[in-house]
């Protein structure tokens, strides 16, 4: 997919592909492709040997992910000091029916992505995580707002973690049975799925005369979000692989 | 939502909500419900401190959940003994554009759930358990297709993990702006998403005159993807809440 030099996040015991490892990639490419068309992750962190899984809002910048919280969650107090973290994001894109129940299946694109939380402490830095956070999504939303307060910079925790090691698995190739199977009087079939946007509901209080934004034109009822958000990713880092990859 | 005496999951530090903890839930209602209405989940576990975060295909039964994989998995290697995991799924319903950036949200169904997982190790039960794996998402589909074979059970490792403790956590309100903020000539609306089922695909290889059986029906185009899956659960485990609930 990618020629040999294209940069890739080192593989080693931890983010290695083992089960069905032809599923594998791990070049910035497709991992960050990933990353960048989804509006939700899983975050996973560890509090004395406790697991714990919270999906919450991210976003990526370069080899960077950024995810945010109240500064009151158990999550983020106890990653101050740099937590080990896993942050996981999967696109479901089909349920595969197959002709026996081992080759029942999941088509599915997803990234796996190891490093070290830490909080974002510097209030210059923050500020700028809290506009990023809407405006990755919405571009150039954020100047059109009502400023932020202090007190609500304050209260909104940020989180930061260079990614170590990641790596994507993909399986994209509906129905795959045993090659004797196919001759069983037997229905299999491939059922997409995807995350698809409806019609925009606007705020019933709305001043008169107020249009929806030209910006928000990507958020269209019937796409799917994972090409809506992947567009409004580039539009606002105006993505260009020798600056932000 | 449900009377004082419904039965709900114990609450401690481990999964009370404590982040608008408005909106957190405990009776078994509204989290097997949400559960039941999923596909996949993700599970975090910890191998020497590090957290891991797996996308998978599970499913409930009563209190447990169920979920497999490979026996060469790394999470599963470590799972044989017991290990604490935490198993969450997420439905996103929307994204919220409100006036102001601190206010801009997304409605969400999550559930947090809390056990120690096992490796099914009874050759019986797991048989069993990769019939319901099938017939959970499609009622009664295994007796019509080729059998499994004993190397087939051998190769797919089944995790049960009693649910010890739980939470639910829902946000259904859209735009919420600060009171004040309502009269700012500034453009809010909730942009709803959902999963939602696409054209099947039947297999190009299928042998003349199979028909697409009718318990497939609740998987129609078009239709929400968690109605679908409720219903088939619903159909696979003639839900009572004096028996499964």
């Amino acid at each position: 997919m990618n020629a040999p030099s294209a940069p890739s996040y080192p593989v080693d015991g931890m983010n290695r592909v083992k089960r069905r490892h032809d599923r594998g990639a791990y070049d910035h490419e497709t991992v960050h492709g990933l990353l960048d068309a989804a509006v939700l992750c899983h975050v996973s962190y560890v509090i004395d040997g406790q697991p714990y899984c919270t999906p919450t809002l991210f976003w990526r910048e370069g080899t960077r992910l950024y995810w945010h919280g109240s500064s009151a969650s158990r999550m983020l107090r106890n990653q101050s000091d740099g937590q080990p973290a896993c942050l996981a994001v999967t696109h479901l894109d089909s349920l595969v029916l197959a002709r026996c129940g081992f080759n029942h299946s999941a088509d599915y694109r997803s990234v796996m992505a190891f490093g070290h939380a830490w909080l974002v402490a510097d209030p210059e830095e923050k500020r700028r995580a809290l506009v990023m956070m809407v405006d990755r999504f919405f571009p150039d939303r954020t100047a059109g707002l009502r400023q932020t307060t202090e007190q609500e910079t304050k209260a909104t925790a940020v989180v930061v973690m260079e990614i170590e090691r990641a790596s994507a698995k993909i399986r994209a190739k509906g129905v795959a049975d045993d090659d004797e199977d196919y001759a069983l009087p037997i229905y299999a079939e491939r059922l997409p799925v995807h995350m698809v946007i409806g019609a925009p509901e606007p705020c019933p209080r709305l001043v008169p005369d107020i249009e929806r934004p030209a910006s928000l034109t990507p958020y269209r009822e019937g796409r799917r979000l994972d090409d809506a958000v992947s567009e409004a990713y580039s539009t606002t880092y105006k993505v260009d692989e020798g600056v932000i990859g």
